[in-house]
């Protein structure tokens, strides 16, 4: 249950900056094994972003279906990174979660460790499905694990798989990223953070969060996405106690063909992780869910919902105990929620993928999902909070942002599929999506 | 040359609107022939949206291609509309373009009549090939001509072919709408349009234009994409002397192979019909369209670029005499102009369809061309302003604003297509796009 790993810690630098130089990252050691070829990423983060250490060996966790030991081949081997006088400690050095580390080591080390546990779980389901015209070769796919630096402070690591036996294009995103926030940027948060001090500063920040979108090919299995993120704001005096601090995050599903006992499933598993914590949380976040994950040019929801949450704080009103002799909720509390929460994504989605990955389907049906993954591309490039943030944002990997984009879309004028009015499985789908329903 | 018609026009009410109900738009004539279903569209529209006069036989234009007479084909047979109590006389009912009328009105026809000219020019092409596995029918694909209503006022009307020979998508839309423009919305506009009346009322607006976007099949054949149109501040007093006007629009080219002839073919035409105005149009109208067609979060222009101008009106920068002796341009002038310009769209574009449409091409071309058409819709749906616009506007008519959008899309994380530095033909756009050129 160690973990074996020789990155050093950084330690805050009193008078200068920790820096090391490209030439220094990309001398790093690359494991044997299936390291893909290093490919080019527009400048900085250069080669340095493909390095690997691949087979640290060690358990991080004993999931869903019937896992066993997984070993770690994503985490990035950091030995430090230039960190612009930001204290920064390089997340695989913590050997495991430590109530005494700060939050932001905390949540860093978890995403990255269920990115890895779910990256494993869906290479299981590849191998455990026959090789097919889609991907013909005896060898299961594999993800590529690429990790990149980012120059203003961070690093992330996307695992992609594009051409499976079963997912047409799954992209499972780890980012641990920091920096500073002009006064301006922070006005734009204040409304979604009521917590955030007045901003009358540049303050550093800091955020970390795990993302996930998988496209799968067969018309009969949705298609899934989870966001679980953690924000700091900076306290430069004291940087183990953040000034401000929130989490956010959710999981949803979007199918192109409804099957009620999935949707209530994957409604059950996410409704048990909130209830575990809070009995007010299910009915608020799958509510935000539906509020959220909405086209409105459509007038139709993306997909059957899920739950979504923001600025979860300990003063967030959803936190006050309901009676006043109770005790409050701490951010330790808030923390093993999110861990649930986002643990409940393997239970909730791998049964529906197992059910659905090996039925036949029609041109017509692929047609009519990829006609649906056109509304996908319309949600995430129009009104995604978290897309739009990034694409305006000057240095931010384009790559990894738009990994949720499907391989292929379709846009047809007024198609007549789903639209003759004779209750096809395509108008049954719709009628949900303009009309959320309750489904558990 | 005569248009028989039977539409009237609608006189303004003094003191109450003039109104028509569906059932009576729904009960208007419809010709024979080739009349596609009834199709439903959200609501108030309706079927009356699928309302066709065709075959008026008439001469709207002799045009490039040795085309001869044209059947109008594709003009909604308007009775009336609801005007909510705004002046509108159906644009059908003028037999010809008359100085003596609104300019309102004569940009209106202008645009309908090149409408129709270029959906039977691109009619032309279609049965000008043989058939193919896209479209194995002796019979040449034709339009879907769709004409709709808008329910705060106005009319428009969408041609769409899709599965054609040639055309794997094609859009030319006219819309004529007016309504209701609140202090706020001028507001927004103003640092475009500063020839704009201080913002201190609700003022009527009028606004009409013609679309284009044509998504041909063959990657070696490139999209394109026209906009001309006219927008109005109303003085309610005196509805002939609008308050604020201009002339916007442009026309550009997205090769996914690059064909530098072409590229200098298509600048050419559009830069005759500048010079022929103002030889201060053509550099300044072509660097606005590079800047303007520009995907910043991939740091490339969508295509190689053509002519874009807006708020062109009298007493534009660009349009003052440079010497004082000089006369001002009229709104005659600019009209001329604008007349010029979007006439040369099927002299620009034609050559080029008609030189690439046959070659064969792999599916390693088709493949790169799809990833073009994922940047394609990137840039229309995270930054065109008309396509924002449109979205963000409630009751806009979806199906018509998203027709620019490709049949289909490709999106691959990092892909290995048109990267591996070894100046591929994919990479030589790519270079063009990273450094736009000059072609003329």
């Amino acid at each position: 249950m160690s973990i074996r790993i020789t990155a050093l810690r950084a330690t805050r630098p009193t008078t200068s900056r920790a820096k090391i130089s490209l030439a220094q990252t990309s001398r790093r050691a690359y494991a044997s094994a299936p390291a893909p070829a290093p490919r080019s990423y527009g400048g900085l983060v250069g080669s340095a972003a493909t390095g690997f250490a691949i087979a640290l060996g060690y358990t991080i966790y004993h999931g869903y279906n019937e896992s066993k030991q997984v070993n770690c081949d994503a985490a990035p081997l950091v030995d430090t990174v230039d960190t612009y006088g930001y204290p920064w400690l390089p997340v695989d050095a913590i050997e495991k979660d430590d109530p005494k580390n700060p939050m932001r080591i905390r949540m860093a080390n978890w995403v990255k460790s269920l990115q890895d546990h779910i990256v494993n779980t869906m290479e299981s389901i590849e191998s455990n499905s026959s090789p097919n015209s889609f991907s013909p070769s005896p060898d299961a796919p594999k993800f590529l694990r690429d990790t990149w630096l980012r120059k203003e402070g961070g690093e992330g690591s996307s695992c992609v798989l594009a051409g499976g036996r079963v997912f047409e294009k799954a992209g499972i995103n780890v980012s641990v990223v920091h920096g500073s926030l002009p006064p301006r940027a922070q006005k734009a948060m204040l409304p979604d953070h009521p917590s955030l001090p007045e901003p009358v500063e540049t303050v550093p920040f800091f955020a970390t969060g795990l993302s996930i979108v998988i496209h799968p090919r067969n018309p009969h299995v949705p298609t899934v996405h989870l966001n679980y993120r953690y924000f700091e704001i900076e306290d430069p005096k004291n940087p183990n106690e953040p000034k401000a601090w929130w989490f956010g995050g959710g999981s949803d599903l979007t199918p192109s063909y409804l099957d009620e006992e999935d949707c209530a499933h994957f409604h059950r598993e996410l409704k048990k992780a909130c209830d575990k914590h809070d009995e007010r949380y299910w009915p608020d976040f799958k509510k935000a869910c539906d509020k959220y994950f909405f086209i409105t040019h459509r007038g139709e929801s993306r997909g059957i919902g899920g739950i979504f949450f923001d600025d979860l704080t300990t003063s967030s009103p959803i936190n006050q105990p309901p009676v006043s002799t109770m005790k409050h909720k701490s951010k330790e509390d808030l923390f093993e929620f999110v861990k649930d929460a986002s643990s409940a994504f393997l239970p909730a989605y791998v049964p529906i993928v197992y059910k659905h990955k090996d039925r036949k389907w029609t041109e017509e049906e692929r047609r009519w999902q990829q006609l649906r993954r056109g509304r996908y591309v319309e949600f995430n490039l129009v009104y995604d909070r978290g897309t739009k943030f990034g694409l305006h944002t000057p240095g931010a990997r384009v790559e990894s942002i738009l990994m949720s984009l499907p391989e292929t879309a379709r846009w047809e004028y007024m198609t007549p599929v789903g639209s003759d009015g004779t209750n096809t499985p395509e108008e049954e789908l719709q009628k949900v999506l303009k009309n959320p329903r309750e489904w558990v």
